[in-house]
């Protein structure tokens, strides 16, 4: 759980994460059963895959039978990465993160899917089709293939557009689960949570069927908080494993990076949040005001130095910005050091996200024009 | 609520539902706010309508705004009925029943929409797609194209083969109700019931919607047990008139036919209850079996006359064989008064039975191949 397992640098051990929240992961993990990702590393190496940055700096932390796919890969099995999006707001680096890992399974030979939950976001949030077709197109589409996915290898699906079986499977599962046994793992009901948590265990388990590519081996990334949806998953491809041959889903589990404030990241609280397609001068001026470790007085950070584990802008630099881990480990430690203050630290991160930000909006606009030739979107 | 008003004859006055059953009826009604089925007789005369066989036994005894839809169609606007079948088993005269007001109101022209509840049907009773399509069609559609159905003016649906913007109207109606609405309308609530509560919504008011025919004036004609689903439907109606420019169903209400032992008629029950592709044999064989309102003794019954009110096979006079006013009264009193025997009175309306029966299922060869050819089915 080290950002870099083996670097030690001047007596200072790289472990951004060894604070109270990593315990409260480590307990999530034990409740949950979900195993540490370490464990799948001789597995990566046997079927050729490379870790990822986002395992190595253990942001992406935990687990679920991804051994089994692996495992299935190296049989020669056919494997896929799947994720949905509500196409409700702004595509930010929170997303980034979750297509990071997309890519990175897409680029070892997995099959990807991507829902873009139009059900759910008309259900919710009452955003209408047309809206919802084009921000799941315009933002989402492609701003995942503008970070790298390849649009060649990914099946892009709206859930009102998805056909008979797949509605079929959300009929055939509200057959198979009590009231009760929702509760266990949602908590209270309403019609519409029901209704989505069916929905979500469609979007999962459907790429199994044959009509949908007959996918077995599954892996879903998600935030702990979505764990409930794997768990429902997972229950009811035992229930159907011999009426529609369900295999369990696999799962990863990532942290959740924090917004600016240290709050929740979320589209709908734009000033703590950056996104993909905000013009320079508005993510220049949300990142040098993000609320770093920094001490009251530039006497006391120097003496003392800064707490880069408290820095939501250190979290950026982590999930995001510095991908090299020499340089992420050089500014960690010349934090710890006192031998940098946060604005100077914040214009450093800058110019390197100034230029990811520009280079990532040149490819955005062929993206878009793509997004919209690839996707079959339900008509409006 | 008499079978003929103004039937009297040698002092009987021919009123077969004057027993508890009816007061149950009424109380129901004045519960839920159902209105008399007499009220709108006016409003028929004045579209040029006849008053239906059923109505005029009070078999069909409420409506809910049945008066608005006809006085629609008095101004020239467009009106629909609607039903809904599970194909679950085999069709008999209870469904007839709900047929013969699809004809009745067709041949006024309104515009019917058969709802084929397949996915309730896989649901509920594990009916795989083959079969439900199968009985669907050749139990189904065909029996009802037999009885007179015409299919030039029928829209004959699968649930699983609906598209798109009938199951988003199910994920939007699930995001504007509480579990405690759904609860005080139809008791507890599994999730299977949720989904299927919101589908019978969905199948009710889809039919409004421009993409369906924005067919605005519907009536839905069923037993009082499924008033629940009027309810709902009437709700959710009221919820959704300004997004989606819904209008309240109308519906009318019919008495529920028992089986010949005198409880639920039921394919489940096949000995009790006649199917319409019964061979004759095989229903003469039931019929006899009937349960009557007959006496201990023949002596008994000469002395004191049956009760016609009773009798499971009256109840088939009065629903389907004896269509002739004057064949049902003559029956009824020569029951009443002990001028008849239960045997003999049941091969009376046995000879007739039976060539219905026959008449009938020369009809249902041809109307099978026909079903096939109009109805579009899911593929399985």
């Amino acid at each position: 759980m080290h950002i870099v397992d083996s670097t030690k640098s001047g007596g200072v051990t790289l472990d951004p994460w060894s604070s109270r929240a990593i315990k409260d992961y480590k307990r999530l993990m034990e409740t949950f059963g979900i195993r540490g990702i370490q464990e799948i590393y001789p597995l990566l190496d046997k079927v050729g895959m490379r870790k990822s940055m986002h395992m190595l700096r253990g942001i992406v932390f935990g687990h679920r039978d991804l051994d089994k796919v692996l495992e299935a890969k190296s049989r020669g099995e056919r494997v896929a990465i799947l994720t949905g999006f509500m196409p409700s707001g702004r595509f930010h680096f929170g997303h980034k993160l979750t297509v990071d890992q997309l890519i990175y399974f897409q680029r070892s030979g997995f099959k990807v899917f991507v829902v873009i939950a139009d059900a759910e976001a008309y259900a919710v949030r009452r955003i209408d089709r047309e809206k919802a077709v084009k921000i799941g197109v315009e933002e989402y589409v492609a701003n995942m293939i503008a970070l790298g996915l390849d649009p060649r290898e990914t099946t892009f699906y709206f859930q009102t557009n998805r056909g008979t079986e797949y509605y079929r499977l959300i009929q055939l599962f509200s057959g198979k689960v009590t009231m009760a046994e929702m509760e266990a793992i949602y908590g209270e009901m309403s019609p519409a949570k029901v209704m989505a948590a069916l929905t979500q265990a469609a979007d999962i388990l459907h790429v199994e069927l044959e009509e949908y590519g007959g996918f077995k081996w599954v892996v879903v990334p998600v935030g702990i908080d979505q764990d409930p949806h794997i768990r429902f998953s997972r229950d009811l491809a035992d229930r159907f494993s011999r009426e529609l041959n369900l295999v369990r889903p696999a799962s990863t589990y990532h942290k959740l990076q924090r917004g600016l404030d240290g709050d929740k990241m979320s589209s709908s609280r734009p000033e703590t949040t950056i996104f993909l397609t905000d013009p320079p001068e508005v993510a220049k001026a949300k990142l040098m005001k993000a609320l770093t470790g920094g001490r009251a007085t530039a006497e006391e950070q120097r003496r003392l130095g800064g707490i880069p584990e408290a820095c939501t802008k250190f979290d950026m630099d982590l999930y995001h910005v510095l991908t090299r881990d020499e340089e992420l480990t050089r500014i960690y430690n010349d934090c710890r050091r006192g031998h940098i203050l946060c604005g100077e630290c914040k214009l450093y991160s800058w110019e390197r996200l100034e230029k990811f930000l520009q280079e990532h909006q040149k490819r955005l606009e062929k993206a878009k024009s793509m997004a919209w030739k690839i996707v079959e979107a339900p008509k409006f």
